[in-house]
């Protein structure tokens, strides 16, 4: 697989639903008046608080300035990529990194992966503790996955989990950081919440059986407060894509749950175009991590953004593909989003309903 | 998706590139001769000694007689693999379970996951350690996740990993088995000389930068001894399918590794003939985890073997579909299977190249 210059004939597509999006023919403009370099970050699908939009507006501007600075200094996709999550990581207000959703037992467990178009190379890491950045411990295990074997022929991970990725992390320089750090006010109070709307839904299921009646009754009435992975797209000057995203997963999951977010296929996807494929694509999902895995999305997305009408193709992607019980876990209420092209460097922000974040390049 | 009821007309295939394995038209004549009730289970890809052939094919019988006996007193498709792999993981002399491959500190910790084709629920743990038979934990969360939401809305996990995994398989009343107790002395004296010849060839890189170069020269002249994944697929009496795999991970692995055992689409797939797909499918494979992940493998048979050629559909698949590089990762210089109908409970045991282990029955 090469790696592929731009050309005018290039065409991109930002695929929202929501009215407030560019339609194809802006972004298609937009991208004409700026090829090469560009990023999309989301902050995550979910309830979002109104009187935070300025943040979540805030984060996703520094992000897309962020991937755009590395971009211009030559940075490969993969690696502005990267630094747009690490922003959106650090952000108090998103569910990644700093401030995450604190888990049964109060603590922040992370899930994070990232995708280079240009090798197929993957890193990714499952319910990690006591790492500010876990993108920054996936995006090492892909650039160590890429130097080769290690001694007498062992096969680098790609994919590490809990403790082991947190020493893995440790020994490879990413810096460490002590989990009561990482937890906010916010997301504190988040926690005594819905540990008390949980204790109250259990407490309304005293008297009855734990029977499947009894479990589905408590349903989204006393659902709890959430926001879902964050995310970003990257398209670099060579034309090479990436894709990456975080997580603090569920609210209130069980320790050493694992979700999308760390799951190949399933939280991004990113390849570049070659013999089978005429567009390169980059993706980057958001939501419930069970459904996100089941339905194996951000890879179908990809593939249905091969078609020619590619609007059409992701739209019944998502309508036809996947399993009939899970077509409406992928609206969300609200969500913020930015992109940025590397010569046009004002990010602009809005809110649409759809979680899938997606770009496509044709095949210079 | 309902369940269905086989018919003569169905046929089944079972796919491998060694002679010694039945033929087409036999395997057909012997499904057709035993309708109903049907398990293919295997002790893993990977260098097996022929000192142990014996207890390979002892360990694949029990599997087999386990599986059948559950499926004559009437038992779903995914209790029997589980039934299966919990013999498997119990003999010594696989890597599964009970005296599995030790990682870089000398623990064990496994990988398993387990689908129903009936429902497509999944279950999965990853690095799970004081577990013996990390089937069954995957299974209980397949099991619990089908019994819908938990309180307050909660949606139960389909894939836990480290301690979390290890807490909850015992709040759900999986027995704990002490991680010394696990441990072989095939496995201890495999870990010490793996040990020795991981020494040996950092030595012989001492003087030279640990650069791309001198990783990549202590390749497989230096390669440690290994088994893979073992796994399973069934047939119930209602033409349910399912599949399991349960792995002790690679030799020397990082703590924390997760391979593709524990991988959605990757490990094992199963899905039962529904209106888009005429023939019922469950895969199970075994090979490196790196790279069997990145090649979604299981996934990518079973779309496969909706063709009309099943046979060179799925030989298509594993030549042209996945990356040129990982072609000959897809064979193995030994592996031990065995087969067996609920009707004629003979078990059938034999040494293919391939570790794909596949099996469709069209729609009635």
């Amino acid at each position: 697989m090469e790696s592929l210059q731009n050309s005018a004939e290039e065409q991109q597509y930002t695929l929202y639903k929501d009215n407030s999006w560019p339609n194809k023919q802006e972004s298609t403009n937009h991208y004409k008046s700026g090829v090469g370099g560009f990023v999309l970050v989301h902050a995550g699908a979910g309830y979002h608080s109104e009187s935070k939009a300025k943040e979540y507006r805030h984060a996703c501007k520094r992000a897309c300035q962020q991937a755009v600075d590395q971009l211009k200094a030559g940075a490969l996709a993969v690696e502005a990529v990267a630094a747009a999550l690490v922003e959106l990581e650090d952000s108090p207000f998103t569910n990644a990194g700093m401030g995450s959703n604190l888990n049964l037992s109060g603590e922040i467990e992370c899930d994070a992966s990232i995708m280079d178009g240009k090798s197929l190379h993957y890193g990714a890491v499952g319910a990690i503790s006591g790492i500010k950045n876990p993108v920054l411990v996936a995006h090492r295990l892909l650039s160590e996955a890429q130097k080769g074997k290690l001694s007498a022929g062992r096969i680098p991970p790609c994919f590490l989990v809990g403790r082991g990725a947190h020493d893995w992390a440790i020994s490879h320089g990413v810096p460490p950081c002590p989990s009561e750090k990482m937890a906010t006010k916010f997301s504190l109070s988040a926690y005594k919440r819905n540990k008390r709307k949980m204790e109250l839904a259990e407490k309304m299921d005293t008297g009855h059986n734990q029977t499947k009646k009894s479990r589905q009754s408590s349903g989204n009435e006393n659902g709890l407060e959430c926001l879902d992975t964050v995310g970003a797209v990257v398209v670099d000057l060579q034309g090479n894509v990436a894709a990456a995203v975080s997580s603090g997963g569920l609210a209130m999951k069980h320790p050493g749950r694992v979700g999308q977010a760390a799951h190949y296929g399933c939280g991004c996807w990113a390849e570049n175009a070659c013999n089978m494929n005429p567009y390169s694509t980059a993706v980057s999902t958001s939501g419930c991590g069970e459904h996100l895995i089941r339905t194996m999305l951000a890879r179908e997305c990809s593939a249905s953004m091969q078609s020619e009408d590619a609007h059409q193709a992701l739209l019944e992607a998502m309508q036809n593909k996947f399993i009939m019980e899970f077509l409406w876990s992928h609206t969300t209420e609200s969500m913020c989003v930015g992109y940025m092209s590397a010569q046009d460097s004002k990010a602009k922000m809005c809110c649409p309903n759809y979680f899938v974040m997606a770009q496509r390049n044709m095949q210079a």
